[in-house]
């Protein structure tokens, strides 16, 4: 390995031509004291090599770029951004000769970079740092410990709290609106098809207003979306599982987010959306999470000086999966559910404690929620059911084993419906994309995806002729057109509520309230409504549209069965529906457990229906694994966010760190001069700098590495001047706050003035780096350097040499992209 | 760092009196072909330095004792083994000079470690040298993983099915044998207290009836389990839960231990103790799991020769937790509740294919034990629903917002008679293992302590007049004992019976079926009973008697709130009853959410029921946790098991890894001569040694760190005689399969032969050595290097200097003891 150390030439060792200039200057300049120690520093500063690099030879820049906040667009409208640029870095030993006599280090400007982004990762990993050791010292005498235990318990209880309250909004305000909508459609409906008039009648005028009262909030909603905050599109899980992953979404967890998102989600479930507001609302218990545990808004420049403690990336993760559990039960009202979801779909890190604290948060949830929707509903006994979001079945639902083949069979069909409902999906998506790059035509584009559902929706009532009797149906409003007296028209009944109450009546509705075609036509259209929905510039869920299909096909097999043996008796359409449901959600969310718990805990069916459910949910799973993956992971993918998977990918078996490392790297002398540190910093977008000792000369690179320091930390030691020179004056009252104080909106480097009369002094690391960064060797395997960096969440993991001389460092890309 | 170095001495470095004889007849010898590699590498092993050490100087060595199986007694046996040996080795660098000038090297003998053993670890750390990575490359090309994967669900799905086969026959027999026990009792009962006699009788033959019905069961299966087969006493849990921790519990999946707990727990509960079944299931099913995938068994030397690939600690692991969530599973008929307790009590690594599969086998589990149950009670339409275990309440069971606080109260009730509990039987087993240490006195323990609890409920049955109109109840078997004409005795009703029929009276017998005194008496005495019971060696499981106690005490509060306040109607004593359990149960075993989801899937009451069963859960757990751990925390901790927390124990925090690590260390060169390592295997008993390069001289601890080799694998290559001069013979026919052969009982180094004839040949590691072991510097902070142990359930760790030469050995104890 000594011979591939020659390889490593690091920013150190050449630098560009408009930075020689400066360090010629500074070096003649006159010295402040100590002035011995910073000759020695200054002098190693002065380049003695010259290899015959070009402007730079680091090629693995480019990925570690530091991404401003601001300049990047929403996760759904990144354009692939990784082409290759860190292949240079994973050439095989041997190749590697090659790649020395011509690095390539390219600093691409940021106007470059906006175009093409990066995710950057989390600091998930905790610096042990001196003044994080003070502090943990400190703590152990004055119970510090116990005091931050009790704290995170009453902010887990916070998040249950105001995530359901914005939940009951949200849910409130649908609920009103879409009754005002629907009501007053209808009476235009009553009004002007007259109700003697059974086989025609204009309703040219009821579809107009229709129209408009679905293209004004849907056209209100993506503009909302697409203007001022375009990373509220869609559901939010993949991006809540992506945080969660470790990778930092620019704006994720704003105020200014949550607001779009919950008056997004609004408008488009009122503008008739194939839609629900169950997977933003995981996003808004995120986004209350990340707030409150910070105790200041970044965004309103407020700062309660509460919970300061939490002020990290790993604290702050931990909460955002709390408050994501406590969306999602607040959602449906499934504590269990709730939890079990966070930990099915969204988390990658589980720890015991950390389980407890998201139930404690599910619990609390789910609890305000129903004494608001109690009280807002009028139930003055305060008794917890009858809030069942997708209603309660009357009488339990029983079945017979021989009815297991069928739900498997039902399972089968909804992976298969699923799968295929993912593929076109993301190729409408990819078709999107790729056509329709303005902002205003994405707009238009959710208009027109609007119109055509209420025009299909008015065609279906137009064309079937679907009446039932009155009487026995629990539409609350129903409408009569084109039917006789006493008779109301079953296709107008699906069409004229939210798809949340839909499901509610396919689930419940009594056998025969619908004819065949009539859900035949409706199972098709919304099957390709929500297709065409799901990837529009708005804010909506795909959970409820995708379990109204799978319903809406449930019930129709079991009505298409018992038309056919007219003598079976098992065939409860509810019962059906409920299985379709499970099926089609198992077919392209691919999640099992909590989808089971949460169907069972939105209907109250007994326990010992679980069983058909889970049949149906894992033939789903595995039917639709067969083809693709499920929707989150397929938008996750399509996006190029690098999301670690669980296990490393086949391809990395096999091979050896050295294999997949970016190399060279810039380090950073243990104590280094403040000049050298801010050219660094303006030179590249590194986020991690190995700190090396034993450093002969300037050849940093080949220091004996003895930690790391973070760009972040960097910044705000120039930004404080934490310099060796005056350390009398910043030593006292300096600590770990210091630092947690500018989380999480790092300064750039760009704000540091120049350091003109500091451009001599030191900076000591010792102090602030972090002493122990992962090592690990150039020889390991891949698997296993993959598990350490999974487990551990790292951001950098160093490659070392056989005498611990720096070899390469590795980020969350090098295992992703070979 | 170079200084410290200068303190590890190895095993290399001085070589005992005995063995220099040895080296230096061998060097006499006439040397082999190829004689130069040999004479170089035989060279290195005279000893040059004499450092004035003496026997030894590895004081870590009984620490890493490898324990021949057989002679270890059960876990509950052991007393405290671990007695500060390790310190000598965690001493803080500058007092290291000192330790070095006396080194204490102790190879203890056999004898001395069986009386205070050792546990080791597993090695869930996947060895990935060389043949393993050729494996890894063929099967690249044979789709070999596709097959391995449907292998992997086979055996999950068989060992599903096997452990409900299992579950059903405890269950049936138990169930036979209860009835025919009882129904005789009360015939004597009958027979010897004459109907139209009210006030008194003579029970005195019933009673001595009891007492041989009782004490027969009950002997022979202590007897059993203290004779045959230690490991099996108690619920197993505990030995699971360490296994699954990466402790080697010996014999803890044997084929014996499975059936000496199978009739163990047949025996215990028959015969009356105080301890339910569903503990030992757990236990089962984690043999059943290690054993099907094993695909032999060592006990019948039977190698079935299917499921080769599965031979190693890592993927036995997994399995063994599928096995024990099919047990919970089975034992409950309660698939979620199953899958959810692996997670919450016994797991410490989770992924999400494990619990996939862990999911699938509880469902197949639960699937299988309807059908054979529902077969055996004959209910021929096959439903599901009506094998509930604990009873399905005929009502659902409803709540007021008002008795939240009230349940919050049954909560705290239960977390304070848990800690009682928890403490008192803590103290009883310290007393028990103190004062009993003979085997026949563990036997007559066990029948004393089913005499007490036979003749306590004769007494209650006795003075206690509680007399019930037949009719209303639902007691099978109604005894008539000093009751009127068509009254029964609810006393008698409830002890004539078996601990989990009585829970089930609790939860759904009609109101006023019992007097307040019956009922208070009779959860004091079983309080009392249970604790005595819970440590007896005898195989029984703690959740049954814990429930029942936590029933009947619930029970109990809501006939006595009824009494003070007769106008209150939402006090439905059944449901008081399960909040009881739950809050008694939370408070004994600490756990939540797989307890709520157990008392849910086995009462079948509704989801929305939920809420009130985790409150009185979460309280209880926060009380209890308050003043001691859960039971079988405890209980681990009290045997000194070497469990990894899932956070490292406060009092590591800020330390770095050479304040813990152990050295010096006995390190092998790469290519090294059989002869040394055969000494070195005869010499100590470490389990793992660091492989070094770059050696100097015969200073191997001086060399480079290039991989890591286990004892194991060194018994193998010595056993199979893989020397580097003869590997034309084995060389095409070795594979990673040579050493999974004879997974898992390793012989020990008795059994290779002395290497007369091969004392001069080569071993090349290269080949056979893990070449990326986890190194970490001596500088990293334990915190974090406690992480990557936890997160990857190593087993060892390397610490190298700054110039990547061994400086310590970190193993698990490392962590835990300080």
């Amino acid at each position: 390995m000594v011979d591939a150390k020659a390889s490593l030439i690091c920013l150190d060792e050449e630098t560009t031509s408009d930075v020689e200039p400066i360090l010629t200057k500074v070096t003649k300049k006159s010295l402040p004291t100590p002035t011995t120690i910073l000759a020695d520093v200054l002098n190693n500063d002065v380049p003695t090599t010259s290899t015959g690099v070009g402007v730079g030879n680091n090629n693995s820049v480019t990925l570690k770029r530091a991404i401003d906040d601001d300049d990047v667009p929403a996760l759904l409208d990144h354009t692939p951004s990784y082409s290759g640029n860190a292949i240079n870095g994973n050439l095989p030993a041997n190749d590697r000769d090659n790649a020395e006599s011509e690095p390539i280090f390219r600093v691409r400007s940021r106007t470059a970079a906006s175009s093409t982004p990066n995710y950057e990762s989390l600091d998930y990993e905790v610096c042990e740092n001196m003044l994080f050791q003070e502090e943990q010292r400190k703590s152990i005498t004055e119970r510090f410990s116990l005091r931050k235990d009790i704290i995170r318990w009453i902010i887990f209880i916070q998040i249950g709290i105001i995530t359901a309250l914005i939940a009951c909004t949200i849910d409130i305000i649908i609920e009103e609106l879409s009754e005002l909508k629907y009501l007053f459609l209808m009476n235009s409906v009553e009004s002007n098809v007259p109700k003697s008039d059974i086989t025609g009648g204009d309703l040219v005028v009821p579809f107009l207003y229709w129209i408009l009262l679905s293209v004004l909030p849907v056209a209100f909603g993506a503009a909302m979306v697409t203007y001022i905050e375009p990373i509220t599109a869609g559901s939010g899980i993949p991006q809540v599982k992506s945080y969660l992953n470790g990778v930092k979404i620019p704006r994720i967890v704003r105020i200014k987010t949550l607001a779009v998102k919950a008056i997004g989600v609004i408008t488009s479930v009122v503008g008739g959306l194939a839609g629900g507001k169950e997977g933003p609302m995981i996003h808004a218990g995120a986004v209350v999470a990340a707030g409150i545990s910070q105790g200041k808004s970044t965004t309103f420049v407020k700062d309660f000086r509460v919970f300061k403690a939490f002020r990290d990336d790993h604290e702050k993760r931990d909460f955002v999966l709390g408050g994501g559990a406590a969306g999602v039960s607040a959602a449906f009202g499934a504590p269990i559910g709730g939890m079990l979801f966070s930990l099915e779909e969204a988390a990658s890190f589980w720890n015991q404690n950390l389980i407890w604290r998201t139930l404690v948060a599910s619990i609390i949830s789910v609890f305000t929620l129903n004494i608001v929707l109690s009280t807002y509903h009028g139930l003055n006994d305060f008794t917890f059911t009858g809030l069942f979001n997708l209603g309660k079945f009357d009488q339990p639902l029983k079945f017979d084993y021989f009815e297991l083949p069928i739900f498997m069979l039902l399972g089968v069909t909804g992976g298969l419906l699923g799968a295929a409902w993912n593929s076109l999906n993301t190729k409408i998506n990819g078709f999107r994309k790729r056509y329709i790059p303005w902002k205003f035509g994405k707009v238009c584009e959710a208009v027109v995806v609007a119109m055509l559902g209420v025009t299909l929706a008015c065609m279906m009532i137009y064309f079937i002729n679907d009446c039932r009797p009155l009487g026995n149906d629990p539409t609350i409003h129903p409408v009569q057109l084109f039917c006789e007296d006493n008779e109301y028209n079953a296709v107008a009944a699906l069409w004229f509520q939210t798809p949340e109450a839909t499901v509610r009546s396919l689930f419940h509705d009594p056998p025969g309230s619908h004819k065949i075609l009539t859900l035949a036509m409706f199972a098709l259209v919304y099957y390709v409504l929500s297709c065409a929905t799901f990837g529009l510039n708005v804010s909506l869920g795909v959970f409820i549209p995708t379990a109204l299909v799978g319903a809406a096909w449930g019930r129709l097999l079991a009505m298409v069965t018992f038309y056919l043996f007219p003598e079976t008796e098992f065939l409860h359409p509810g019962k059906y529906a409920l299985i379709g449901a499970a099926a089609n959600l198992g077919g392209v969310l691919r999640m099992t457990i909590s989808l089971s718990v949460i169907l069972m805990e939105t209907t109250g069916v007994e326990t010992s229906f679980f069983f058909p459910l889970i049949i149906a949910l894992i033939s789903a799973k595995w039917v639709g694994d067969y083809f693709n993956e499920g929707i989150y992971d397929t938008q996750i993918e399509v996006n190029h966010v690098p999301m670690l998977p669980w296990e490393p990918l086949p391809q990395y078996k096999g091979l050896r760190a050295r294999e997949i490392l970016s190399s060279p790297v810039v380090c950073i002398k243990l104590r280094d001069s403040a000049h050298y540190i801010y050219n660094v910093l303006k030179k590249c977008d590194h986020n991690g700098f190995p700190v090396v000792d034993d450093v002969k000369g300037v050849r940093r690179s080949e220091g004996r590495v003895c930690g790391i320091v973070l760009r972040s930390q960097l910044i705000v030691i120039l930004l404080k001047s934490l310099y060796v020179e005056n350390s009398h004056f910043w030593l006292p009252n300096t600590s770990i706050q210091t630092f947690r104080d500018v989380y999480p909106r790092y300064p750039s480097i760009k704000s540091v003035r120049k350091l003109d009369d500091k451009i001599n002094y030191t900076v000591d690391l010792a102090m602030f780096m972090n002493p122990s960064p992962v090592r690990v060797n150039a020889h390991d395997s891949v698997p296993r350097i993959f598990q350490i960096f999974r487990a551990l969440g790292l951001r950098h993991m160093l490659v070392i040499n056989n005498e611990n001389r720096i070899a390469g460092i590795i980020t969350r890309r090098d295992f992703i992209y070979k």
